[in-house]
């Protein structure tokens, strides 16, 4: 009887998918309040760029935004992770026939995570070179991951996927998260040394997931 | 004459849908604007782990990253809560056949009480132990949940469910939103005691109401 | 030849509707933003409600909270109007067979100035005794009316409207525009008196066309 | 094997074209926060307009509104410029009959580059006389003509258009975007005598390409 409930909701793949398309469309976006536009003390007149004393201002105005670029490239580390995963759980929600409340749950429960990805992010933009932000950057990856895989596994035991699902469909998604998390455990341990090697190891890592070139071994992952 | 307008407005349930999804999203996703990132003031140098020294800012700021878990916890409690109500208005929304004027401006006051939700978390995680915090928290998912009863009571009345709505289903939606609200309403009357006892409680109810156990007599709510 | 693009773009009505509700959602909740939890200087200690001086900051805490009602109600207004304008732009948007260039772009100004409702409705709670404050907002709700009305005119003309569009929806549409601007000019002159007053008045057309009470004349409007 | 995955990821245009209309209504509804309502030391007394001494506070926040008024002008100009590459990826999108994950990809970094407007737009409102904004501001209206051009191409090369794409389409759109961004590098270099003449032109030549009049040779853009 009260479990009626739980039937009559969460069935709607559609909606999970709608509300998950706007919960990365903000995190995404939100990412970039943390770009301030640098606070100068700037004179605001115009002048011709050859007038005397003009460039004066405007070289002071370039290493301001100079000095912003570590944190810009954090910004669309942030991006491209948001993407990778967005990617990922797209590959699941459109091969599925139906949902259900558990799924729904397990998802929201990922959506929950996209959702704190800014602070994470800003955290190791912050403090790029202390382990602790790298550590909780990399925790926050894993979770990710895990939910995915959570998802993956109970909609293949549930039986919610279309039946015209690509036979392999499951084990290649899989084989992808934990290759993919793998990785990043790697580059994490790295940070042991160096911070900014992990940092630019799991860039690298993105990218090569964005770009998959035609190259192998690269193109496996 | 005049009120054809009111005919041909909010007729759309796709519309509806697509705007509630969106609002849903960017309440859940705002929720996290109240996590700073803690500002400590460390160096930024880079030292391998091992080296004398570079353990005592890792420890600043792991303690200032505990010291912000309550917080965090509040911010997956208002996340959970907006996901339960998501679920339970797409529950209505998806067995609709079409809408009209007067349920659209039932939703459209159920989604403007959903964008205040950040405003009512913020002020619970800030003042966690006073009972006016608890109060407002508590009204407002009272607020929540008879909106959605009202929404509910309305379609049926003004016959907008499809007809192939599974038969019990409103009884169902209603008794679970009744249930809710008062397992709430005695978490909340504990707060008179202890104030985390009722926070404690409130989670849990969400937990048990994401997790769904199939144990009697938790399935229940 | 060059024209081909101005026939190409803008077509999809769908894609219209979906940036819309992105709109209107990400505006509707950024009023919220104007929302400030009040910081008082309280002591977080636990106390039972019946111990001894544990109600003082309770009371404090209260007594910020109600002075923040005003600030509160004009951020209802605001959700309420913004409502209204997405209720009226999707009675349009929804009879349409398809879209081009022009009322695209018609409709992407609406947005902007839809986008840029959090900012009057802040000046508005901001300076609530002043009239140019008031001026501004009703400015504001002029041009989007003004931009719906457009948006309807061109659509007409150019005949984009679907051929099942009930008769006399343009017709009802326009008059539903121009006596709710009717309506808003007569309160904000009344403002002249007291701003007050004006508020109050328009507050009570957004509910009376929220609420749309079946009683003559008020459901005319 | 692996590349089973990459064979599965990308494939919803759906999905692409919702999470892009999440990206655009966000960062183009951001724009906004940057205009912040002007802080004045004004009594809050209501006074009738024709009270002596009543007019006082109101011209001074007269006076702090027009003040504003560029900074409006440039908030403005950013929702245009988005718009406009709205629409020339939703012409794209629109006839598609399928995406893959390499196109995916290309939109992602776009809407990466679309997510950064918010901060190039208020770079400019705040430094509107310094070439580095400008010259800023033009790179990324140049990296966002680029990627939806190398989108294009890809697009075509893939063969990922509908069979019923109309002929010209693709060199319709190229042009189109050639052209734009040949107008904007002439813009930007009359930036170097004078940064507002600069903006001036940008602003008028996103007006005719919004407005689009039946006028030879302006209909051309």
């Amino acid at each position: 009887m009260a479990t009626a409930y739980h039937r009559i909701v969460g069935g709607s793949v559609h909606r999970l998918s709608a509300i998950s398309d706007g919960i990365f469309a903000v995190a995404m976006t939100l990412l970039v309040l943390d770009l301030h536009v640098p606070a100068l003390q700037l004179l605001h007149a115009q002048h011709a760029l050859w007038a005397p004393g003009a460039t004066g201002g405007e070289r002071q105005l370039w290493h301001a935004l100079v000095a912003l670029a570590p944190r810009l490239g954090i910004f669309v580390l942030g991006f491209l992770t948001l993407g990778m995963f967005w990617l990922g759980q797209q590959a699941q929600l459109d091969h599925l026939a139906r949902g259900d409340r558990h799924l729904t749950w397990i998802h929201l429960t990922f959506l929950c995570a996209v959702s704190l990805m800014p602070f994470s992010t800003a955290l190791l933009a912050e403090y790029e070179t202390y382990r602790v932000a790298l550590l909780v950057y990399w925790l926050h990856l894993l979770t990710l991951g895990l939910l995915l895989l959570g998802a993956l596994r109970y909609a293949e035991r549930a039986k919610l996927f279309r039946s015209d699902t690509p036979e392999g469909l499951v084990a290649a998604a899989r084989r992808r998260i934990v290759v993919a998390q793998a990785l990043y455990a790697v580059s994490v341990a790295l940070g042991m040394v160096n911070t900014y090697l992990s940092v630019a190891l799991i860039v690298l890592l993105q990218l090569n997931s964005a770009v998959a070139p035609d190259i192998r071994p690269l193109n496996r992952f």
